[in-house]
């Protein structure tokens, strides 16, 4: 198990694009129970079973199995909760630490969020210009939650 | 991938008792949802994550995952839905076939099936005497639904 300490923020602006090349991501839920998150996820030509347990502050345990291609394939067009997550992801790097820039596609056109993993809750860091307002807590951001109430539908 | 092609029988009465020695299991469900269950297992020193698709018939998709026995207890412990499932499975071997003989206890103390896994949906198999009614397509039979509504309730 890692613990996983994430902040998540809005851009402010477009001066995020062209820092990274982007990855495309396919995700997937067979729990969305904030208390047991069991996640399918396809990344390039690799793929991930996730459990996470209940967010507690910033902070979620998180369990990762790395699952054969096909099956992931399989689970999120046949098992997963519908619609699954479509975006890109685009790692840029800042001051030492890695932003990770989500561009969502689908029901969920139009959002973008950035998101810094820490090593302790209280780590500091720096954010660039292009960080905007902070919405860890704001459980609408949630990917489980995009599922169920997509960002077209704010 | 498998396809679990499963019957499920009660018993008659008591004449399966000294024919196996038991095996503890315990186990427990991170997604009960009938689409897209994810079971967690331990039995002995080895544990399981499990993934079954919808039952149709009396056939479903499988598929497992070995995972470190600390973090299934985490996750049963945890996670899971409670209660969770604790019973003793006692394989009983008949004219070729594996009975497999599930005693429950707390919640669903009192209930005992015996099921037998087949190759393909039309194979024969022998019954042995001391099985009774065929409980396949009763939904209240299913481990997930055992968990929201135990024996004890029925």
């Amino acid at each position: 198990m890692s613990i996983e300490i994430e902040r998540k923020f809005l851009v402010r602006d477009e001066r995020w694009r062209g820092l990274a090349v982007g990855a495309s991501l396919r995700q997937g839920y067979l729990s969305s129970h904030p208390d047991r998150i069991v996640r399918v996820r396809i990344e390039g030509a690799s793929a991930m079973l996730t459990i996470k347990g209940r967010t507690v502050g910033v902070s979620r345990g998180e369990w990762e199995y790395p699952i054969p291609l096909q099956e992931a394939t399989t689970f999120l067009d046949g098992l997963c909760e519908k619609p699954t997550i479509d975006k890109t992801r685009y790692r840029i790097p800042f001051e030492g630490m890695i932003w990770e820039v989500d561009e969502f596609y689908g029901d969920n056109a139009g959002l973008v969020v950035a998101e810094i993993e820490l090593m302790s809750e209280n780590q500091p860091f720096i954010k660039p210009e292009w960080i905007g307002e902070e919405v860890t807590q704001d459980s609408r951001y949630f990917n489980a939650n995009l599922i169920r109430h997509p960002y077209s539908c704010w």
